[in-house]
C-alpha cells in the first residue's frame, strides 16, 4: 500500500507545467534522457535539448520551467525505478532477515550500475543531491518506508526484537544504508562494496536479534 | 601505541620537500592556513599565498611542490587534531559502551565545529575527498584502529559478543560511521544529527551484545 502512495509521489516533480498532455511530456523527458545520457546533464541547455529533440524551445518551457525541471523529471524516473525494485524485494517472499539482506545488495547493484552503465543519471543524482531536489527527499522517504515495512514484518513475525521503538531503529538502519545508496559515497568505493554491504546487513541482523 | 604511530603518520603529507627545517615549513603551513581560513582554499594560488605570507613563490616551492602540497599538510594537521581527540577518547575512562558512544558524539561535534566555524578548513576536506588526499586514507585508518580498539577491550572485559570475526565487525561499524564523518553527508543534514547519531550508536552496541 505505501508503495503505490510512493510512486504515485515520485512521478510529480517541482516546476512541471499543466495537469494533463502526459504523453508529450513524457516524450520530452525520454529525449531528454537519450541527449543527457550521451551528453551528460551539467553540459546539457534547454536550447541543445530542443535541437536535439527537433523542437523549438518555447516547446518545451511549455511543459517545464527551466533545464532543472526536466532534470528532476529524469532523476524522479530513475529513482522510482530504483524504489519499485526494493519495493518488489520488501513485498517479496523470505523471511524478513532475508529480505533485508537483500536490500543491502541490491542498493549496491543499482549504486554499481547507475555508475558504470549510466554514469550520465549517476550525474544528475550527484546535482541532485548537491541541490536538494524533492525527488531525493521522495526516495529517501521510500527507503525508510521499505524499512518499516521489512522490521514491522519481523516483529510481527518473532524474527525481530521489540523493544527498541519502531521509529529509532528504523532511523537507524536507514543511516547505515548511506554509504551504498548516496552517490558521492558509491563513487569513491566501488571496489568491495559487496562484502562491506554484507557485513553491514549482519550487524544489522545481529542487532535486531530477539 | 597505535595511537602514537598514526599521528607520527598524519603529520607527514605528499608533494613535501626536505627531511629537515620543519620550522620554516611549519611557519608556511600556519600562514598558510590563515589565509585559507580568510579565503578559502578553491580561491588561493601559490602566488596569494606568497603574497599575503610577505616571501617570494620560490620560497614557498622550496618547501612545497604545489598549492595542493600545501593544502594536503593542512588538512592532515587538521584531521590529526580530530584523530587526538577521538583517541583520547578510545584510550580514556569508561567502559567499551560509554566511549564507543562518545566516539559518535565527538564525530558528529567534530563535524559541526568544522562546517559552522572553520567552514573554509570543510572546504579543504571537501576537496580532499574528491582528490582521494592521502590524509583522508590516514583518517579512515586511525578510525578504523579506534574502532577496533574499543572493540578489543569490550570483548575482553565481556562487554560485547566474541563470535563475529573482529576484522568484519570493525569494517561494519566503521561504516556506520559514515553520516557522521563523511564531509558530504554532513553539509546536507546538520539538523538532527545528534539524534541520528546516538540512535546508530546504540544499534550497533544492540549488535554487539553478547
Amino acid at each position: 500500500m505505501n508503495g503505490v502512495t510512493d510512486k504515485r509521489r515520485l512521478s510529480q516533480g517541482a516546476g512541471q507545467r499543466g495537469p494533463a498532455e502526459h504523453e508529450r511530456r513524457d516524450q520530452i523527458i525520454r529525449a531528454a534522457e537519450q541527449h543527457i545520457h550521451a551528453v551528460g546533464y551539467r553540459r546539457t541547455s534547454v536550447a541543445d535539448l530542443a535541437r536535439a529533440i527537433g523542437v523549438s524551445t518555447a516547446y518545451i518551457y511549455k511543459f517545464f520551467d527551466s533545464k532543472r525541471a526536466i532534470g528532476e523529471a529524469i532523476c524522479a524516473m530513475t529513482l522510482h525505478g530504483i524504489a519499485d525494485k526494493l519495493w518488489s524485494i520488501a513485498e517479496g517472499p523470505g523471511s524478513a532477515e532475508v529480505r533485508l539482506r537483500l536490500i543491502y545488495s541490491a542498493l549496491v547493484e543499482q549504486g554499481r550500475a547507475m555508475y558504470f552503465n549510466e554514469r550520465q543519471l549517476h550525474e544528475i543524482t550527484l546535482v541532485a543531491v548537491e541541490q536538494n531536489w524533492s525527488s531525493i527527499g521522495t526516495y529517501i522517504d521510500t527507503l525508510q518506508q521499505i524499512v518499516r515495512r521489512i522490521v514491522l514484518d519481523g516483529r510481527e513475525a518473532g524474527e525481530f526484537e521489540r523493544k527498541t521503538p519502531i521509529d529509532e531503529v528504523c532511523g537507524a538502519i536507514l543511516q547505515t544504508m548511506a554509504p551504498f545508496s548516496h552517490p558521492v559515497l558509491l563513487q569513491v568505493r566501488l571496489d568491495n562494496l559487496d562484502e562491506s554491504a554484507g557485513a553491514v546487513a549482519r550487524l544489522v541482523l545481529r542487532s535486531l536479534a530477539p
